[in-house]
């Protein structure tokens, strides 16, 4: 496939880039032919992933911390674990400022029956992320792709929909083809910020879909 | 498709079966055989849409009262508007106890800007059921499965998974043939009843991804 115009040459910086999540969306990017930066609290380990991804993937990929990848995407995917989420976007707003934001975080507790959606006083992680970047254009997406299936190299397509969620409609459409842009995948509007809540959420249901059936559950919309 | 035995000669009572989802479910309940009972606040508009149905799907079905359909129901699916659902619960807990519950209802809200999710004291519709209902098994289910396809006889098969949520296997293995029971709908497990407020909210996304495809949209798992 080749890349949309839109995407073409355009750097797409993911934060939290060293885990499962992240890495496997970097990958994924990294062999569609977009340059790719991996953010990572320690920019030694961004380094070494994006340059065993390089190898693997024949594309493009740099490493930083989290600060630098965040200064140097045009696009910023955030897919850092929930725990230090507000945190990390506040110490980084400055650098995201003007940017489209990609939130993939889904606040999730775990105890002995599975996981469960936590409370999120701004409603969802992607309209905490919205109201700690001002200056910044924030969409939620990529929150329940399969990790494992994202970073197997021997999984030629992921079977799989991505919900992409915001207000502005040029940034959901760019958050749309960077999802088509991963083989198997499409991206699908759906929906404003303050719907983000559920979709973050949805993915404690795929977690006990996942264990009842031994799957690595995906969502497909029909009729669309 | 011949019933499984848990669900030949088993009533089932739709509450609030003369509204679009509802009556869309219990047509396709009588359609596959299984005898039905609508509800509605309303004995006499119950009875006049049993007449109708029972006429268009040669099926088993008759009208009474919520009351009297709860009583009546071996299963109880509940199909009502948000606005008055607890109400309604409170006062049918009595006819309820011993019975599965199964409970379809969304709790959004609507403005200029689509529908959202509102705040719901107990976490949820399929909750706060539960709570009320404590001598009731609950289960959630039938959350988003689009009431014009549902209802429309000359839509042969509505391509769509139920998600079904609940805390007692034995119940929601039911609901879930309860849902395979309607032709081309899958019923799989999603997960307890405190998971059950995305799925309910879910149905907001649904709204905004049918307005912006102009589709009625179901949701598929896949690898499940």
């Amino acid at each position: 496939m080749s890349l949309p115009e839109s995407l073409a040459g355009t750097p797409v910086a993911v934060l939290g880039g060293t885990g499962p999540q992240g890495r496997g969306l970097a990958r994924r990017w990294a062999a569609s032919g977009i340059p790719v930066v991996i953010g990572s609290r320690s920019a030694e380990r961004a380094e070494t992933a994006a340059a065993e991804l390089a190898e693997a993937t024949g594309g493009t990929v740099s490493g930083a911390d989290n600060l630098g990848a965040a200064r140097t995407g045009d696009i910023v995917v955030v897919a850092v674990p929930w725990d230090g989420h507000g945190d990390l976007l506040k110490e980084l707003a400055p650098a995201l400022a003007g940017k489209v934001v990609v939130d993939c975080v889904n606040p999730l507790g775990f105890d002995k029956q599975g996981a469960y959606a936590l409370h999120v006083e701004e409603g969802s992680a992607a309209q905490q992320a919205q109201a700690l970047l001002p200056d910044s254009t924030v969409v939620g997406a990529f929150h329940s792709v399969s990790a494992v299936l994202l970073d197997d190299p021997d999984v030629t397509s992921v079977d799989t929909d991505v919900l992409v969620l915001g207000d502005v409609r040029e940034a959901t459409d760019l958050v749309q083809a960077l999802a088509d842009a991963i083989p198997g995948v499409r991206g699908v509007y759906a929906g404003r910020l303050r719907n983000a809540h559920q979709i973050e959420a949805l993915t404690a249901n795929l977690i006990s879909i996942n264990r009842r059936y031994k799957a690595h559950a995906g969502v497909r919309l029909t009729d669309v």
